[in-house]
């Protein structure tokens, strides 16, 4: 969830750091893997404490990441090393945003230590980089249900070890968390969760579960009704997180359980470090640099328009006239620029469900059938888990919601946060509408159809990147559904550049020209879920060539309807998008290069085909093609 | 779920109905809605509770449908009716499938007692049917979000109603379900709950929060520790929910209540009915004309084999040898022919997870990464419900559980049963294999190569219809990923026939022979994932039309992919598939011809395909092209 600090600009005091730039690691230096702790006594694991304080907060300057929940788990992961045997017991950590101080202390200190090896890790467990991982990770809620399985396999194996899923209070209002939670209770031999309750999620924390959560921490864990125990697990409550002490001695009890166990420990995010303590929600993640930084006052009059902040402006000023708007957002309002005064000011017309994307899609269309105008905002990568309901609460019922899709497409990201699946998984439903706005007054105009209309489910993908302006209000009718713009008219080649991707289309328009001389037709497809029948027959009168440019995965993607539309005409269709495939904090330009999303690499491909269809044979043809056909990006 | 019935042939004791074919309702021809029931006292509504009882049986037994739910049911719709103010009072009903008895007071109860209307309603909820009815609904596990929403509507607008989920205690297990019922507690105003607990899901119920229901029943709703009360909700218990006076007077204490609240209702599942009541998995939902009929016994020994039998064989012989294999299902262990004798049989090795669907995959992925070896089954129509554990979990993990996917495909059925979205769903993730045997052979080789190998996630299409043997052992490497299978090699025209529709391959290439005098090469890609370059290459040397049939939907699908494949090159190609669209009881052989999946169609298509490109000249083609291009099928 780092990308969300990438829109950080909120007012707050920053407090001076107290760390130096020159750390001097009292223990860690000792420390290898989990053995070396093991006859450490309080006052050495204290001071690993203190050690592992200081590289979190070295690394996360250096070069961003997340802070107050590893802060806040340091002298958990500290008693579970001390207490249980990694990695013959298992450890899965939910999300594993929250590993640090477990890579620290299973040999990938020098990630936080040493400026030279600080890209050496990613920022979440990662079975390639030791023995001590289980698994790849990065959306929540996955570890019970994962560790549970690794129990699974090993009660039929007839293994022993302990198998220990340690999961946030934030993560647990997710389905797959409740769903395991609610199962794992039968594996009937040991299971132990640790529930590292801080107090929040990335915002606060919102449903009945965290009431239940604070009576435990309010009666000391000694309250009768228990929502663990409800489900019939044994439970343990540990009130300081941070006394070793405590943590040692309640681990100690509860390993080699035979019974499905919880540990419930309230723990302090952002502890050690009275910035992130103070100012939890920005701190759960931090660009690289805040140590030290003077406090940034943000100055709303006079921002720099973004398409975030076009949103944001188009949200409060419409939800005061229409009281019928509310804006939803599955745990993370910052990603979409909802900080907590826009929160405050829209009051009851924002509602934040928690991690929980598939109430919020079901909401949504429940909220929408009523005749509300329920905006859902959510990252790419997080609409994923909530495919049944886009089908199902939404799509079949028609029901006019509308989602605003952020942080998408190609980029550097980590393997777990990939946004190029939401054009497949959305489009490929029958009756959503799958819209994809290239600059300022088309977003405006297709965000304020999607929210008057009422016949329609409504996904959009909010542009990205510098804020393009045409100057002039966009007055399309956007309920002719399908209905493609041609923003150039010409011939021999049609480029379908969608979203973001429109601009590229321009610039391999002009490359054209430049190189070929050709005035190429430009369309603006708009919508992703369906073809513009008309248009697409009328480029066969003088186009030989449609080339498709989008930002995600080709494969289930747009530019495939494209050619399967041409595949028994004479058109040749040039598809341009991103494999099929996960990529890890692969730079962006790189990825574009390889998936030859780049004006040259396009003509180049363009210039082939011209020479393989304008003069050879159709002998020559074939054996031309087999020849190219391995080395083509479009065909991967 | 109504499929899982085609299977059942179970052994069981059937019981002389006691419903007659002629059958006197008392009361039931004064309820044309809701209003009808207000003045009736107790005597009427226990006689209209018989009447109500008398038309499910009478039309499940004509149609086939849900006999225990609805039967459970009916006191407590009653009592809703009586109480509540439908359709200002806004009732939702989890899944639908028990919703006979509201139908029958709300207008629709010819359907139920007349055999000439029997087919005019549908077996859910439908807003096309009703003002009371305000969802299409079928999946579990959304009635709360869904209602929710409502109620969020509702007090935005500043309007004054009950907002009512009925939800079985089943459902309550699924990811959906509980982001509802953490989230719903927020709402601070009216929100009832109603959880209609009848012990069961489709199957036994597991889960830890079974345990509290029964903790909740055996203290009459008195005990301290109580899940919902620990959630923040008003409690209340009613422990016969077949007694009305008790019923409506619990009602009454809720109306309009301005706090979240659930009503807890114990009720007997096929209540009314002793076959129902004695064996109520089977009487979940059941075919036509089971009343008066005879007890079937199945000779286990001297059973028709089917894939569903080859599939529980293969589990049951090969889980004595390997201790690492576990079946697990999401509640629908009949749909894949895992019936009592054989869970016992599986005992540790079979685990039902209840309705939980992303917890069966993120189980199945923990479990295979530590060395078990699972086979998750599961409907095309729920796979849908675990996108993002498909991605995420089991994916990126490269985890090698085997996902056997079942009830998939064109069909007449309900339109939140649509089989066609799991090709699409599936195969555009990445590292995923998504497979789709043929025959019995090939279907056991593919089988056993999933299971024993530890490299990729594989997702098998189990084949459906009659077995079609080849007699021979398939001996097939399919550590060969990709790697297509040439079945018959001819020239101009290449057919890739995919999984269920290997057989219309076949009859397509006869057709093609017979009319053209043309050998088609068929084509059996098993592979559903990626393309065999090499081979699709090589059908440009002497093909100039390929065609692909796939048994699901052609937007995202195979069929794309190899038009994507052939888009720069004089390859013409003809998709078939379903177009993208709900169907609702639209019968197959309606579809199919709507789609062009029978051999006369299809040869048609390949004619106007060969007169476009054979004869005419560049310019004509164009025009013949735009002519056709709107009636033509795989063009939608």
């Amino acid at each position: 969830m780092k990308r969300f600090a990438v829109l950080i600009s909120v007012v707050l005091f920053m407090f001076q750091a107290s760390v130096s730039a020159d750390i001097h690691y009292k223990i860690l230096d000792k420390v290898n893997s989990p053995k070396d702790i093991k006859e450490f006594n309080i006052k050495q694991l204290d001071n690993l404490a203190k050690d592992i304080r200081a590289g979190i907060i070295n690394k996360t300057n250096l070069l961003g990441g997340h802070v107050g929940s590893d802060l806040g788990i340091v002298e958990v992961t500290i008693a579970m090393h001390y207490v249980f045997d990694s990695p013959i017991d298992k450890f899965v950590f939910d999300t594993s945003h929250q590993t640090y101080p477990h890579k620290m202390i299973t040999g990938r200190k020098a990630a936080f230590t040493d400026p030279l090896n600080n890209k050496q890790i990613t920022g979440f467990s990662n079975f390639n980089e030791s023995a001590h991982d289980f698994f790849i990770m990065g959306h929540t809620s996955t570890s019970i249900s994962l560790a549970e399985g690794m129990a699974k396999a090993r009660d039929l194996k007839g293994e022993k070890y302990n198998v220990i899923a340690l999961i946030g209070d934030g993560s647990l209002s997710g389905g797959e968390a409740l769903e395991g939670l609610n199962n794992a209770v039968e594996l009937n031999s040991n299971f132990i969760i640790i529930v590292n309750d801080n107090e929040m999620c990335i915002a606060e924390n919102h449903g009945g579960l965290y009431k239940n959560l604070q009576l435990l921490r309010d009666s000391n864990g000694t309250a009768e009704n228990n929502m663990f125990k409800a489900l019939g697990y044994d439970y343990y409550y540990v009130s300081d997180g941070h006394n070793l002490d405590n943590l040692i001695s309640t681990f100690k009890k509860v390993k080699d359980t035979n019974k499905p166990t919880v540990v419930h420990i309230h723990t302090i995010k952002g502890k050690g470090y009275l910035p992130a303590m103070q100012d939890k929600e920005s701190y759960h993640w931090k660009l690289a640099g805040y140590v030290n930084t003077k406090p940034q006052i943000t100055d709303v009059s006079n921002k720099t328009e973004t398409y975030t902040s076009l949103t944001v402006d188009y949200i409060l000023n419409h939800s005061k006239q229409d009281r019928r708007i509310v804006a939803i957002s599955p745990a993370t309002p910052m990603a979409c620029g909802l900080f907590p005064p826009q929160r405050q000011e829209l009051a009851s017309q924002y509602v934040d469900v928690g991690i929980a994307e598939q109430h919020a899609v079901g909401f949504s269309a429940g909220a929408a059938k009523n005749g509300a105008k329920p905006i859902l905002m959510v990252c790419s990568s997080f609409i994923q888990r909530a495919y049944d309901q886009l089908s199902q609460d939404l799509a079949i019922n028609n029901s006019p919601a509308v989602i605003l899709v952020v942080s998408y497409g190609i980029n550097g990201g980590d393997v777990t946060h990939n946004g190029v699946f939401d054009i497949p998984l959305i489009s490929n439903i029958p009756n959503i509408v799958y819209m994809a706005p290239t600059n300022k007054e088309e977003y405006l105009a297709v965000l304020d159809w999607a929210i008057k209309q009422d016949k329609h489910p409504v996904a959009i993908r909010v542009p990205q990147g510098i804020v393009v302006s045409k100057g002039i209000k966009d007055s399309t009718d956007y309920s002719k559904i399908n209905k493609y713009k041609i923003e150039a008219n010409g011939s021999e080649i049609a480029i379908i550049a969608e979203g973001d991707f429109f601009e590229l289309g321009q610039r391999v328009k002009e490359k054209i020209k430049e190189k070929l001389g050709v005035e190429a037709t430009l369309i603006n497809p708009i919508y992703l879920t369906g073809l513009d029948y008309e248009l697409l027959e009328s480029l066969k009168e003088n186009h030989n060539i449609v080339i498709t440019l989008e930002n995600g995965v080709l494969d289930g993607g747009f530019g495939e309807k494209i050619s399967r539309f041409y595949s028994n005409s004479n058109m040749k269709v040039l598809n341009y998008g991103a494999f099929k495939e996960f990529t890890d904090r692969v730079p962006q330009e790189e990825l574009f290069k390889k998936y030859h999303l780049t004006p040259d690499l396009i003509l180049e491909d363009i210039v082939e085909t011209n020479e393989l269809y304008d003069k050879p044979s159709q002998a020559e043809h074939s054996e031309a093609q087999a020849d190219k056909s391995e080395t083509q990006p479009h065909k991967e």
